[in-house]
């Protein structure tokens, strides 16, 4: 693939498989990875960006494949000592994955960007592409329950994603811009399109298009869009989407996925089981392809980005439309 | 040894060792170690006590007897990816071992005293023991130097002691107040002595002296205070004190210890090595026994224990002089 830029848009383990895909085609200078900040938390005080590590530790070679978070060959005494001495254990914290925390930490209290840091972790991993958080303010996505709020990692991993969900709040979105690279990437002449990674909508992919400003600048740039539907066969291959989607009204479809991105995409990527629903998605007026999007193996995640990008590449250009950009803040 | 109430103050490695041997004759009741905390800092956002967790790790039998220093067991998989991603390695942070400090920063975030944090811990680790800060207050002893101030771990740690010293300053000590649990020893009715442990002089036991308001306290109780000297045959057992002694043209003696303390102290327990210095001390007019004070494992340090005890037992209460307590501040 020679040519163009493309920005991918991922929360965490789903998105990090196709972006891993992507490095695999495009070049470090041709794909821009931005990563869903709204999960961000400080765990005792300790700030933590799961998706962002997600992604960095699964373009540097060191993600745990079994589970999808943290890294492989992980050692656990810090949780054992801190589980002795009746800390908080909810979050799980390995000895290696701390040193990413603490860095991190530090580094922001003195005055650094969550962009610089990341940079520089990246590089330190031998990762040659960009990852790039989606904002150097902080977002925290709130869930919204019968309840009351829950902040996303209580939600999540705390409470297991049993609350049932009424919707969302990105907390901080009003006061939050675009981090410099995201919008340097979306800036550039050789933009050829963006893609929405097979991650959760409402709590990974929404936080980054709810971004003041954003809106306008997909409207300047005018490229294509598309998304990777993270529902298969009515189920979420992974994380709380499908239940998410029940609990606000809208079925666990592909075709759903469709219309809530409606305003926002050019195109959808569904995966071969859901074929039966692809004349539908074209009646809302959308490109669609099928492929197989569930990603088992390194093989299969380099060739969905493969289809991908050729999906983006065969999108007619008269067919992008400048009224797709109405994306709501905080929109379920 | 039945009835009556010890004060052990001490700084790390050697006073630990005195600290542990004292608990194998003493009861939970009978004695509270307090903890020189001028030794603290932060790093990396942590807050960091090293004599506190010396003596910690020490009493709950997790200590690393080959270094003197942070737990047996240990495992350093945080400082391998710390390193990997340049984060500041001079300080040796075990996986284990951070549990502790993060949790504390946790607590004390949250407004907790370092008090009762540490008792916290210390219950945890199974410590019956009460090992209490000499301070809940920031107190940190700046090491002065021909080129400038050095923080004490960057003098210790990261510059390996290799700075010559021209005088010692405790930052922060004039709004500092001797814990609770350490001004309720003070006060117990049945307070029979004060032990200074066989710690460095300069930066572990001056700073605990010059709490405010502390001279007047000690000359309440006008218990005996007798002290075991951490210099043996002319050099110091571990550490940087006889270095420091030369440095501010003290000679590196046992008697040069017994004329630092001589406003303070009542006794002086010395090496058999050094018994030939035993008349320079009574000069001037200081109690003085003799005993095998370097401790090799928990036999040296129970015997050790024993003899202090059985000294400051028979230590002629007539010979308690109230004009001993003179403590400059920071004096050297």
């Amino acid at each position: 693939m020679t040519g163009g830029h493309y920005i991918a848009l991922s929360g965490g383990v789903g998105g990090a498989k196709l972006a891993l895909g992507l490095t695999k085609i495009l070049s470090p200078d041709a794909l821009t990875i931005v990563a869903n900040t709204g999960d961000d938390f400080v765990h005792m005080g300790l700030h933590i960006s799961p998706d962002l590590d997600t992604l960095l530790y699964n373009l540097a070679g060191l993600a745990n494949r079994s589970v999808g978070w943290g890294r492989e060959d992980e050692s656990w005494n810090f949780m054992a000592v801190l589980r002795q001495i009746s800390g908080e254990c909810w979050f799980q914290l390995g000895d290696k994955d701390l040193a990413l925390h603490v860095e991190r930490t530090q580094r922001l209290t003195n005055g650094e960007t969550l962009s610089a840091v990341t940079a520089d972790v990246a590089g330190s991993f031998g990762i040659e592409h960009k990852i790039i958080p989606m904002s150097d303010d902080p977002v925290r996505t709130m869930v919204e329950t019968p309840d009351g709020e829950l902040s996303f990692q209580h939600y999540f991993v705390r409470d297991k994603c049993q609350p049932a969900v009424t919707g969302f709040r990105f907390d901080g979105i009003d006061q939050a811009s675009p981090s410099p690279g995201f919008l340097a990437a979306l800036k550039r002449p050789d933009l050829k399109g963006i893609i929405i990674c097979p991650s959760n909508p409402f709590v990974s992919i929404d936080p980054i298009f709810a971004l003041p400003g954003l809106a306008g600048l997909l409207r300047e740039g005018l490229v294509p869009i598309v998304a990777v539907s993270p529902i298969v066969g009515g189920k979420a291959i992974k994380g709380p989407a499908a239940k998410m989607m029940a609990e606000l009204g809208m079925p666990p479809t592909a075709l759903a996925i469709a219309q809530h991105y409606q305003d926002v995409i050019d195109g959808l990527v569904i995966d071969h089981q859901d074929q039966r629903i692809i004349p539908d998605i074209k009646r809302i007026n959308m490109h669609v392809c099928s492929a197989q999007t569930v990603m088992k193996n390194d093989a299969d995640k380099q060739r969905l980005a493969g289809q991908v990008l050729n999906f983006i590449k065969d999108l007619p250009a008269s067919k992008i439309s400048a009224s797709k950009i109405s994306v709501r803040k905080g929109s379920a």
